[in-house]
């Protein structure tokens, strides 16, 4: 990996942008493109306002104010990010990166921001989609970005207990290259997981691509190590506790807003010796859905069970109608047989099973495109493209309705924004016992120069038909400052003031990721 | 069960208490004890002050001041309570006691009491063994509890995902009962099972009777309604999000300090349909620990783990030397082979296997003694025995030092407070992959009259052993008021001030369960 520089205006590598012509290509099939992609801007050519704050002297050593930096941390890695980047809008620029080199150092930056009226933004991977990590508005002296990436070693590991003590700036395969040695593995690979950190996941309740049981990051966590402006705040480390509302579960999906997590302990896996996979093709979309309702309720526990839906499946090359992908593991014990009792449920409703045993072809192109989307995405948006997803999560019932309306409406606020018809896919990332986590896709054409303007609308539109039909605002890409409206009507008005109360307390000088979650006071 | 009637100083059915005969036999096995049982005092009888306070005549229909009903709701159901009981001591008896039949009611009540520095104290089945039910201190005009049996019904059924919206009085059998026509389980049995309610298991994190896998009450719920002093809070009903902290973990846990919980939508799962136990004996309890580890950590979660250490085997009948109980069951597949395969694990550390099929007689024997321990508890307590138990969970690096210290430093302080050698059993009630949840059983003969007072030395003892090796001070038995420095203790200090910041926002007359989790503002 040496040598590889990340995009400092698009998802992951440099060297796995799309070229030019890719751009090209893979934009051809969209009406309404124009022919040439958007050039990428060279970093040293972009105005860049100077810093408007400056670092105690304590803290020189940790902090940097060169224009690269900066820029490096000015966005997440939504469309909209990426869009901005490239038209050379910086405006949000922080005006300093502090990059901790240990717990001591983010305690001095939070006393120093807390003291001279900083905002700080906390910042793992970068790999927010939904505007969490960057600063709007300039009620603040200045904004500092917080990288925690230095911070990013497994202290300590318990074999016995299967856990480890990990800092929380470690990026997802540094993580899993330091527990190897001990046969051990988190086991959370969210589709971020090169690119962003064990506290950005924290942070945001993250979803891992595994389908079923335990999914998301809140459910791995023994105890966490959280900076506040008022102390340091560390849980007790036991297997499962009754004592009081868990102190964890307050800062879990607190989005840099209480504190800043710099450890936790988290519970490991046995890495798996036995895999199996399988796809199975429907020719109904409701009866995969049915078939799907049955895996979850049976108690299988299947690794992966996607299902994507007849657009999904086309866009991804992995076969037309409707396609479950189911994947089996365990660190014990083979799982042919569960794999077998899986792909006979999908049958009783009427799924036709493809190539069941080994590396399933569907699985597999599936999955190389599920890796490959987010550099595809970005291509798409050089060309013009709107390219962009959203996800939720509702009950079985409310799923079908909600299908219908996503497409239709979504459909018609493409057609009303861009004047031409769009994409609107759908897949199931995760699956519960009592409902799907759909994610849906967007794809359409834009104008140049008015893109982020344009799927801000048609986002809108699908974040009020979530809300109306009792769906969440966000499964597992977190609030940030995008979601606000949406989440601000599905959160419980006397939790917000909680939350609001508790917010006060430990952040009293309000400048830990001001606008995320709550207003800024 | 029409015309059983509820004991109102011990526990359960005043017709399966102990006869003075029962009582006598018990304790005899245990030096020291007087030959003839306390009394039970005739309520009638009692010595009670009067009302300090009374409602508006608007609750009047909803409100009770008669000294019985005030008496029934004075206590839970510790050890120390039934010996405050018997011994006529109702200082802490509540001025009134509400029964609102209607979620408006509850709102009214919470209005009066806030206006009128009256201090509530949400009762369901009142079972709590932690003082978690029970006001103390005169810092308020009035104590109210606020008895929430009354709201007892299941008020929708989602049978595609299997869910159900349930009022949170409801009490174990009717709850079940409600659920059994749609095929439906919430399948969560503690202990306490006939005698507490939905509302009490969110409010103390309940744990289930279940070893593995959905234990927590915490995981079954989708969604939670409560009335808070300053409005309802109602969370959207989802499978999963990511929108911020979870608003239901704030309430789950709190006991009654944040608000009143009314109703739940909770998770339910198929009646099962396939079981299977089977005991399984080892010469070592350290054996015996490390094969529950391994199964525990195999990932394939019995429905019961339950390891009996030599002391407590002896004492429930079940059988010498260290007893495992395992169960498993399904309600879609045979579960045979995972028992056999659970039972080859334990069989690989020493473990030999008892009666493998269908009722084994080991297993029985247990659940049998396990369901009539508290009526055996408050006939050894009217004999004059010290008889309680405590819980707590740990990572299995610290369990063996844990076990060795608890038993070691217990015994030494019943030896120190009571001048005799008492018992100190141990059983695991739930195991994680990262750890079990041991449940002490303590038995000492007491001296009359100061019974209490020698408990509440053994159990401070009991406690600062369980804060010293890092485990929680309770797993499924709450905070209430017994546990407060212990939890103080364990609770990282910001979270207590971001607790303590809800508490005020959410309940700014601070009536709410005064002196539970936080001291009274």
């Amino acid at each position: 990996m040496t040598g590889r520089q990340r995009s400092w205006w698009g998802w992951g590598w440099t060297d796995q942008a799309l070229s030019d012509e890719e751009c090209a290509a893979v934009a051809a099939g969209l009406p309404g493109l124009s022919g040439t992609p958007r050039p990428v801007p060279s970093l040293a050519d972009l105005p860049l306002r100077g810093p408007r704050v400056a670092a105690p002297s304590s803290l020189a050593g940790c902090v940097s104010e060169t224009p690269e930096e900066r820029i490096r941390h000015t966005y997440g890695k939504a469309y909209r990010d990426v869009v901005r980047a490239l038209s050379g809008d910086l405006a949000a620029a922080p005006d300093l990166v502090a990059c901790p080199r240990a717990e001591r150092d983010v305690v001095d930056v939070l006393d120093w921001a807390s003291s001279a009226g900083i905002a700080v933004v906390p910042f793992g991977g970068g790999s927010s989609v939904v505007g969490g990590v960057e600063y709007r508005g300039d009620a603040y002296a200045g904004a500092v970005s917080l990288d925690l990436t230095m911070l990013d070693r497994v202290l300590e590991v318990d074999p016995v207990g299967r856990a480890a003590r990990i800092q929380a700036g470690v990026l997802g395969p540094a993580l899993e290259d330091q527990l190897r040695p001990a046969g051990l593995t988190l086991r959370h690979f969210p589709q971020s997981f090169e690119f962003s950190t064990l506290g950005g996941w924290l942070a945001t309740r993250s979803g891992g691509h595994y389908a079923t049981l335990l999914t998301h990051i809140d459910d791995l966590v023994e105890s966490m190590r959280v900076v506040t402006p008022v102390g340091i705040s560390e849980s007790l480390r036991v297997p499962g506790s009754g004592a009081g509302p868990s102190p964890d579960r307050l800062f879990l999906g607190s989005e840099g807003t209480l504190g800043v997590i710099t450890e936790a302990w988290m519970r490991l896996q046995d890495r798996p010796r036995f895999k199996a996979s399988a796809s199975v093709r429907f020719g109904s979309f409701d009866d995969a859905v049915a078939a799907v309702r049955a895996i979850a309720q049976a108690g299988l526990h299947p690794a992966n069970c996607r299902l994507l839906d007849p657009g999904e499946s086309a866009l991804s090359g992995a076969s037309s109608g409707s396609v479950l992908v189911l994947g089996v593991e365990s660190g014990h014990a083979p799982v042919d047989a569960r794999l077998a009792e899986l792909v006979a449920l999908a049958g009783d409703h009427g799924g036709r099973p493809g190539d069941v045993a080994g590396a399933d072809s569907a699985a597999a192109t599936w999955r190389s495109a599920f890796l490959r989307m987010p550099y595809v995405r970005d291509g798409l948006a050089r060309m013009g493209a709107i390219v962009e997803t959203f996800e939720t999560a509702c009950t079985w019932d409310r799923f079908p309705g909600l299908y219908r309306a996503v497409r239709a409406e979504v459909g018609a606020a493409i057609e009303r924004v861009t004047g031409a018809p769009g994409t609107v896919n759908c897949r199931f990332t995760h699956v519960y016992p009592d409902g799907p986590a759909p994610y849906f896709t967007v794809l359409a054409a834009g104008r140049r120069g008015a893109e982020v303007a344009m799927w801000d609308e048609i986002k809108a539109a699908a974040s009020e038909v979530l809300g109306r039909h009792g769906a969440t605002i966000t499964h597992h890409h977190a609030v940030g400052r995008d979601h606000r409206p949406g989440y601000d009507r599905q959160r419980p008005a006397p939790f917000a003031a909680a939350l609001r109360a508790a917010k006060a307390a430990l952040d009293p000088a309000g400048v830990l990721n001001p606008g995320v979650l709550l207003d800024p006071v």
